[in-house]
């Protein structure tokens, strides 16, 4: 850069009047010159560095990725709606304080905004705390509803395989004071039913109860005050091998190496009705009110499971953790089953997609009184979702259309701009999605080629003679088949022939 | 509160041995037991303090509002799909650079996050320059497309007139190299269409150019650094008489009285095509380059909008300026007029509804080589909206379903819990909406009444006869009508009978 050379110069000038010791009032002005030079070439610089990207862990979508979007959202939505559910929406961010206490150690995730002179404030971390400050603000006790929106993670993005900063959420929660397991049961029917429609293969949900975790830890000799602690390590058993959590309970949580082992002794258990069954005669589990408690319900949620015909895709795991403080009874999450694998190999997890579980007292933290509302829900996160379709839909020769326009208005000859613009204003006020290019004088071509590359299926050509004869050239793009159509038919026709 | 009567008591105590002068050691230890009291009873203030509210100027849509908000939505996006927009979705956040330079005096209202180490981000403050940012990261120079989200401005919210520091803009905008006013033309329907087709009443389109400003404020004598600066003063017209307008451009920005007064002949100028023609006529405007290219390009509009057959509603308002910086061509806001007003009386407009322009350069901001992509588009903002139709509904009579259950399934005897399961789950199998009470024996009139409340037009009932026949009682809840159906035919009949 001819700037650089002229500072690279001038910087010479500095040095050589200073090495003959020259006029200092003379140093000083050539200094003052280098200063500016260099400013002005910083600012300059900073100009170029301009950074051309979203944040980190985010993405935009694009018309197609949008398509898919849609896709799996009509069939999150239609599942919700099916089973009654309302709708609500929070702001996408709350009072600092609504969301302290409520995330354990997930709480340095949290996105703050800036203080700029008013209340401090947080993005939501998800969907299921401004859902019970909502409940609490209004007095609501009882409701079912669904929440679609963003949420914020200040996570190491892994963004191939569906992990951003900035995820979607899709809840469903049913709050209310309920006879047991029946709302739960229902939450699991769902998960059921939203990966069977998606077919995204072979699934799996596990399920457990934090009431069996707390009873299997007392019994196990872990110390009151370590429960959530330990918790927190038996939640990584999804991606560490056994031998990596005990020692991360030994060494780093302090835990005795005997209560570790008993430990082990459980986390390894999965299976249906036999299993609780034969917990519930555990000599240990069995004197323990919580996890009693835990096992009765969970005996009383596969028979609601039997009855929806669903427990083939349900286990009880006792590894099943999750992070998260604020739940209180049963959980669960959904993985999706590795596709390929080799005849007589177990099917490996390849991510949770789906989770949740009961949150008896976290409405009762906002409310001013305590008031406890019982809540259970289910969210499904369907960035991984996502994921695997848009792989899906790359691999396949499927071509996906990203607009919805039925018929393109053109014309073969110049100067028809005036009445495109008039039949296209006509068709738009009878409904008709249609398009016009917004050339003067468009070759013909042209406007075949754009119905070819957006897939616009018909295409309305105005001439001389059509407008003498008062009527439209309706062309079909596939099949290059033209036909006359009288001015008042159009819209009817039109209207025939883009019905499924 | 006895605590704080306790402390009253206290102080009462520390102020009588001071006035008896005792035994300082005597005092200092009353005093500390107060200031302890007091300490103690701001802990428990804080405590107590807890805010249970959304954040300033933001709030939740309940289901109710949910529901008007999707038909606006509908009526929207149909709209944009009519006129064969893709769609696409950006972060909520970006890097705060991005947004840096383009929104001029507004950049204030800009929510900056918290630097918890990394990225330095902003909540995005309309979709328009995330838009650009997209267009130049993808090297995209052709698209028309539409993106429905929420934005974000640290404003001063009045809430009840449906200003929010979060709120959604519905965008639609065209990008690329076209002939003149076409896109334009397109835009400016659109706004036609989605006003026409929510019924809000009267509304009317004002149209500007910032080249006929500009050319204005030249020909007026407002030297060239000050043109932004004054032309914010003239977007102030529509809240403020122009006598204010005057004088702060005349104190504030030191403009000289005269170049204020010929723009303020200029600003009351308000019309059609005939007001167009006579400004292309007008000694001075007819001799700047850009006032002419203006008024050129605003008659071709006006033709176009002839086509389109809504210039009744259209106005070239040359008071009409919109303070955002990129906008380079023309510009358009859409009020809504209020609806009781006396004969005679002028149309006051309540607000603006939608808006927009031309905004050719900011692409060009983004693009390393600094590549032009021309874009012009709307944005529909939609609060006041909601505002105005919440009101409407609040104002009439009619209910409005917040879910879209078809059937509720019921029992009229105990013990049938796990019937009314199993039919429950075969009606969501069958895509049927169908909810069941989570009771274990809920009476058969809370049942009803459920239905009549959520609006629930079918009740299917299953009772030990039932069971024994194979068919379930169906009941219509309006007419309280029932009849038995066979188990095979059951969804059949709840699809006949609520479609449509």
């Amino acid at each position: 850069m001819a700037e650089e050379a002229a500072m690279r110069e001038q910087a010479e000038t500095v040095r050589r009047l200073k090495q003959e010791k020259a006029d200092p009032d003379e140093i000083a002005k050539e200094v003052a010159k280098l200063l500016e030079m260099k400013a002005q070439l910083g600012a300059d610089e900073g100009k170029h560095k301009f950074v051309l990207k979203t944040p980190k862990g985010t993405r935009d979508y694009s018309p197609k990725q949008m398509a898919i979007r849609e896709r799996v959202f009509n069939a999150i939505i239609s599942c919700f709606k099916r089973h009654g559910a309302e709708v609500i929406d929070t702001p996408v961010f709350e009072l600092k304080e609504t969301l302290t206490g409520k995330y354990g150690e997930d709480s340095k995730l949290i996105y703050d905004l800036k203080d700029q002179g008013g209340e401090l404030l947080s993005l939501r971390y998800d969907l299921t705390v401004p859902f019970a400050r909502y409940l609490a603000m209004n007095k609501i006790t009882n409701i079912k509803r669904y929440h679609i929106a963003k949420v914020y993670r200040r996570d190491n993005p892994a963004m191939t395989r569906g992990r951003y900063r900035e995820f979607y959420q899709c809840d469903f929660d049913i709050a209310g004071q309920f006879d047991p397991m029946i709302p739960d049961a229902e939450c699991l029917k769902i998960v059921h039913e939203i990966l069977s429609d998606l077919q995204l293969g072979d699934f799996l949900i596990k399920v457990n109860d934090r009431r069996i975790l707390d009873g299997m830890f007392a019994v196990c000799g872990v110390p009151d005050p370590k429960f959530r602690s330990i918790c927190s390590s038996v939640d990584k058993l999804d991606k560490m091998a056994w031998e990596e959590v005990r020692s991360e309970m030994v060494a780093e949580k302090e835990l005795c190496p005997e209560a570790a082992d008993r430990i082990g002794d459980y986390v390894k258990l999965q299976g249906g009705l036999e299993l609780i069954e034969q917990l519930l005669q555990d000599p240990k589990l069995s004197q323990n009110k919580q996890a009693k408690e835990g096992l009765g319900d969970m005996k009383l949620l596969f028979e609601y499971l039997t009855l929806f015909g669903i427990t083939g895709k349900i286990r009880f795991d006792l590894s099943l953790a999750r992070g998260l403080d604020y739940y209180t009874g049963v959980i669960y999450e959904a993985v999706l089953l590795q596709q390929e694998r080799q005849p007589g190999e177990e099917p490996l997890g390849v991510g949770s997609v789906a989770g949740g579980g009961r949150y008896d007292g976290l409405v009762g933290m906002f409310d001013p009184k305590g008031r406890r509302v019982p809540c259970v829900g289910v969210s499904i996160g369907i960035e991984r979702i996502f994921s695997i379709l848009e792989q899906r839909l790359e691999a396949s020769e499927e071509k996906i259309r990203t607009t919805e326009t039925q018929v393109l208005v053109a014309s073969a000859q110049k100067k028809l701009l005036e009445e495109r613009l008039k039949l296209v204003s006509e068709l738009w006020d009878a409904g008709i999605k249609a398009e016009v290019l917004y050339k003067k004088n468009p070759k013909l071509l042209n406007q075949l080629q754009y119905c070819e590359d957006s897939g616009i299926p018909l295409v309305a050509i105005v001439g001389e003679q059509e407008l003498k004869d008062g009527v439209v050239k309706l062309r079909v793009v596939a099949t290059r088949e033209e036909v006359n159509v009288s001015r008042e038919s159009l819209v009817e026709e039109i209207r025939m022939r883009t019905s499924q």
